[in-house]
């Protein structure tokens, strides 16, 4: 499924390349390796999920429209994916989600129905009587067999990037939400880099993929939202996600929220790119918890850079204060 | 002599992608594509040229060491080019060139010579000295053949990825200083892209290429130094520069650096890019001068990322203000 959903995004998801700083080397203590999916269509990694969904539906329910619930990115992804092929999209977003994301998604055509998430609104409820009046498809975010396919394709170019770059062996880290991501990067490695091995990366207060990898059963968090890292903050695992990511990664890493910003700093510093607070965890992981890494060599992905102006300046003050 | 470089540049140099924003097209009125060489090794495209430069010099030779004049971009680039050959590298910069470029010039292990430009030190003396008693080689930033092979590497690419992109007809905007990029843009899409025209982008009060190719004769800007576009402030163009700029490259673009914080703040936003002021100055010609533009896309080189968080910031706030 992967490699279909790879053939079906060539020529339109970009491959992002895989880059490297001697000074992030140095801070790590080993060789690190970023995969920038903030340089990716929209902005994140979310494209080649939405891309791969929204191209493997029977073109005449197509036709009829995706529907989709997002604080921001995956909504990106699946808007372009529709007005690629010009089909509607509806996105049920939070009103309080940044508004960079907002904006974009109507920019790129889509119709965003606003709710309000501490109000006690029901996106499902709202959701539901839209797909219902229109014939909607619905996209999932994460726990959709399609959208996983397509965030995997971004663990074949890894796979095939590393071992250019000399790396067999070693602990690939994955900013991780629902584990749409690291789950399609995990499946990835498995078949193309069996010496690699994803490892989910969130930040503190909603490590729900770590302790549910720890305990064996999903476990949620305290809260569904809240903290600067909203790309990334879900209730719980998905259910397919958690399977696959049970079977394959290797313990989640929990980083502070201290450590996201020095790290979003130092991609400033280093690598001349733009992270967001979710899209810096697998790389404030990388750098500054060494010691639960296993190699010569780690990799990381940027999972976006969807970030508003006032956001990325308390992290660059952050970091020279 | 290009074609040369880039076989001693292969699995050196990165091959910087060409990307995009929809967003970027829309404000400009036509496709705009962007190589961002901020993503190359040491954050500029001047690694291209040092790494081209130290690897033509006969073994010998090279083991004396080398030295270079620079504010920063060509600091860093001859002294990775020189710590991968194992050989000493002096540089001699301005004691105001930004601390970023300074400490990271120290960081590739070179010796850094600062000097105090205000106060009328020749950095020539200072560096003829340190020349004779060590037997050091000089490699210039811009008026030096292979300087400019290497800078033309970059060029290779772009004629490459734009017929690719289906682009074979339009101009090529290069953020310009002494002229070394784009000389060696220049001479590359001669060869490989005959529809593509190099065109030198400038910051107003330093558009001495600009003057230079209208009036067909080397003219000097009223002052070598100041504003916020250090890495492209030179004098006047190099001799050698400008007659392959005379040649072959269509008319200079001048912008204000009002427009140079937009553009940066706009690569944040848009392509996930940290872009220096100089190094967005091609952008910032591309976004808002179309008028001085020809054909249906447009394709602009951001040439270095190497900007301190407070320049940064500035910029963000410029845009939002």
């Amino acid at each position: 499924m992967i490699r279909a959903a790879a053939g079906r995004l060539e020529g339109h998801a970009r491959r992002t390349p895989l880059l490297s700083s001697p000074f992030l080397d140095e801070i790590a203590g080993r060789r690190v390796l970023v995969k920038p999916e903030c340089l990716q269509h929209t902005g994140s990694f979310k494209y080649r999920g939405g891309r791969a969904a929204v191209s493997a539906l029977e073109p005449k329910i197509r036709a009829k429209g995706v529907i989709a619930f997002s604080s921001g990115n995956h909504a990106q992804g699946v808007a372009l994916a529709a007005r690629e092929f010009g089909v509607p999209a509806v996105i049920i977003m939070p009103a309080d989600a940044p508004r960079l994301k907002i904006d974009n998604t109507r920019a790129l055509g889509a119709e965003v129905v606003l709710y309000d998430r501490a109000g006690g609104e029901s996106r499902e409820e709202i959701g539901a009587a839209l797909t219902e009046e229109r014939g909607l498809t619905l996209i999932k975010p994460y726990d959709e067999p399609e959208v996983i396919a397509g965030q995997g394709t971004c663990g074949l170019e890894i796979a095939e990037q590393a071992r250019d770059a000399g790396v067999e062996r070693g602990d690939v880290l994955v900013c991780c939400g629902g584990g749409g991501l690291t789950s399609g990067i995990a499946l990835a490695l498995e078949a193309d880099a069996p010496g690699l091995r994803a490892r989910p990366c969130e930040p503190e207060g909603f490590d729900d993929t770590a302790r549910s990898l720890a305990e064996g059963r999903i476990l949620a968090n305290a809260t569904g939202a809240g903290g600067i890292c909203d790309a990334i903050v879900t209730p719980q695992p998905g259910e397919i996600t958690f399977e696959i990511m049970s079977r394959l990664c290797g313990p989640g890493l929990v980083v502070s929220e201290h450590e996201v910003l020095a790290a979003m700093a130092l991609a400033f510093q280093r690598l001349k790119l733009v992270a967001e607070p979710g899209g810096a965890v697998a790389l404030a992981a990388a750098l500054f918890h060494p010691g639960e890494i296993e190699g010569d060599a780690v990799i990381c992905t940027i999972s976006g850079g969807n970030v508003d102006a006032a956001m990325f300046i308390r992290a660059l003050q952050t970091a020279k204060g």
